[in-house]
C-alpha cells in the first residue's frame, strides 16, 4: 500500500473533497491516516499561508514566493510527514513538490532544474509514492471557485480566508496562468507515469473517489 | 566608490552603530545612501523577521530557517537594493549573503555549496562590492548583547523585539555556536580578501567607523 500519497491539481479541482473521502476509506480499512496540506500544516506554515494567499501581499517576487513555499514544506516534512510515515501511517497531502513545479515552474517561469534541486534539498529527497492528479479544464475550475465564493458569502459559518467569500492571490491569476498550470501538471504526469494517476475531475466527487481508491488498491496488490 | 557595502559580524559587534556613522559620512559627501538590513526591510521581511527572531518560534528546522532568510533576501534585493543601486545610490546593508554562509553554514552545518548556489539564484548573483566584517570575541559580543538587554529593560522607550529587553532566538544560542560563526566569518574573509575588510570591533565606535571609512576611501581612489 502506498504510504505517502499527494493530491495535485488546479484550484477548484476537488482536492479537499477527495482527501476527506480517502481518509474515510483508510479509516474503514483500520489504517492510521494523516490528512495534511501545503501550505499551512504547521504553526510556521499557518503564518506563511496567510502571507502567501492574502491578496494584500502585493509585489511578492516569484523567488520570494518560492522560498516561502519551500520554508513551509521543509518544516512540514520534518515535523509532520516523516514522523507519520515512520510510525507506519498513511499520509495524504493536498499539494506538495509537484505544485511547486507546476505553479512556480510552468506558471511563473522559474527554472525547472533549480526547482527540482531546491525541492530535493528541502525534502531530503522525500517524494510521494503516488500522485493523484485531479485534471480539470481551468474554465470549469475557476467557475467552481467563483461559485464557492458566492455560496460562502451567504453563509455565516466563516473562519478562514478560503471560506470568507474572498478570492485568494492565486485564484486571482488569469485564465492563461491556470491553463499553463494545468498543462504543466499533465506534462509532469506524462514524464513520471508510474507515480501519477490522472483522474478526470469533471466527474462527480463519488466517481473521482472511486477512481482514486481503485488506483490505490491496484498499487497495493 | 563601492556602491553596495555590507556590514557583517556576530550580534553585539556594533553593526547598527557603524551603519549610522557610514550614512553620515556618505551624506556629508553629498551621496545618496540607503541604509537597510536583513531580515526585515520590506513588508514581507518584517513579518518574516518576527517569525525568525521570536523565541516563540520553536522547532524551526535549519532548512525552513534558511528558506525564510532567502525569501526575505529575494524580496529585499528586488524591491530595495537593485532599484537603489540602479539610480546610483550607495546601499549599506546590515547582514547579507555572508551571514547566511556563516550562520546557516558554519553555525547550523548546512552544505556550503548548496547555500552558495541558492544564494546566487535568489540574488541573481548580486554580491556586495565590499564587506566590512566587524570581528569580535563572542564572549565580548554576548556580554554587550546582555548589557543592551538590561539597559533597555530599564527604559520605557520600547518598540520592537530587539529593544524589549528580550534576547532573540539567535542570541539565545550557545557560546560555542557563536564561536563557530565568528571563525566562519574569518574563513570567508580569508578566502575572499579583495571583498572583505576585517575591523577589530573591540575598538571604540569612532575608531571602528574611522577604519571603515578609510577602507571605503582606499577602494574609491
Amino acid at each position: 500500500m502506498p504510504g505517502f500519497i499527494t493530491i495535485e491539481g488546479v484550484e477548484g479541482s476537488g482536492k479537499s473533497t477527495l482527501r476527506s473521502k480517502l481518509a474515510e476509506f483508510f479509516r474503514d480499512n483500520d489504517k492510521e491516516v494523516i490528512i495534511t496540506r501545503e501550505p499551512g500544516a504547521t504553526i510556521l506554515g499557518r503564518s506563511l499561508r496567510n502571507i502567501l494567499l492574502s491578496p494584500d501581499t502585493k509585489n511578492l517576487t516569484s523567488t520570494a514566493e518560492l522560498m516561502l513555499f519551500c520554508a513551509d514544506r521543509a518544516q512540514h516534512v520534518e515535523e509532520v510527514i516523516r514522523p507519520a510515515l515512520a510510525r507506519g501511517a498513511v499520509v495524504i497531502c493536498d499539494r506538495y513538490v509537484h505544485s511547486t513545479l507546476a505553479y512556480q515552474g510552468y506558471g511563473r517561469g522559474l527554472d525547472m532544474e533549480v526547482l527540482r534541486s531546491i525541492s530535493s534539498f528541502i525534502t531530503k529527497d522525500l517524494m510521494p509514492d503516488m500522485v493523484l492528479l485531479l485534471d480539470l479544464e481551468p474554465e470549469t475550475a475557476l467557475a467552481r471557485v467563483q461559485s464557492r465564493v458566492e455560496k460562502s458569502t451567504l453563509s455565516f459559518n466563516v473562519s478562514s480566508l478560503e471560506n470568507q467569500g474572498q478570492i485568494d492571490r492565486f485564484e486571482q491569476q488569469s485564465l492563461e496562468f491556470h491553463t499553463r498550470i494545468r498543462s504543466g501538471f499533465l506534462e509532469l504526469a506524462a514524464n513520471d507515469p508510474n507515480r501519477f494517476t490522472i483522474i478526470n475531475a469533471a466527474a462527480e466527487p463519488e466517481e473521482v473517489a472511486r477512481q482514486a481508491i481503485a488506483a490505490i488498491q491496484a498499487v497495493s496488490n
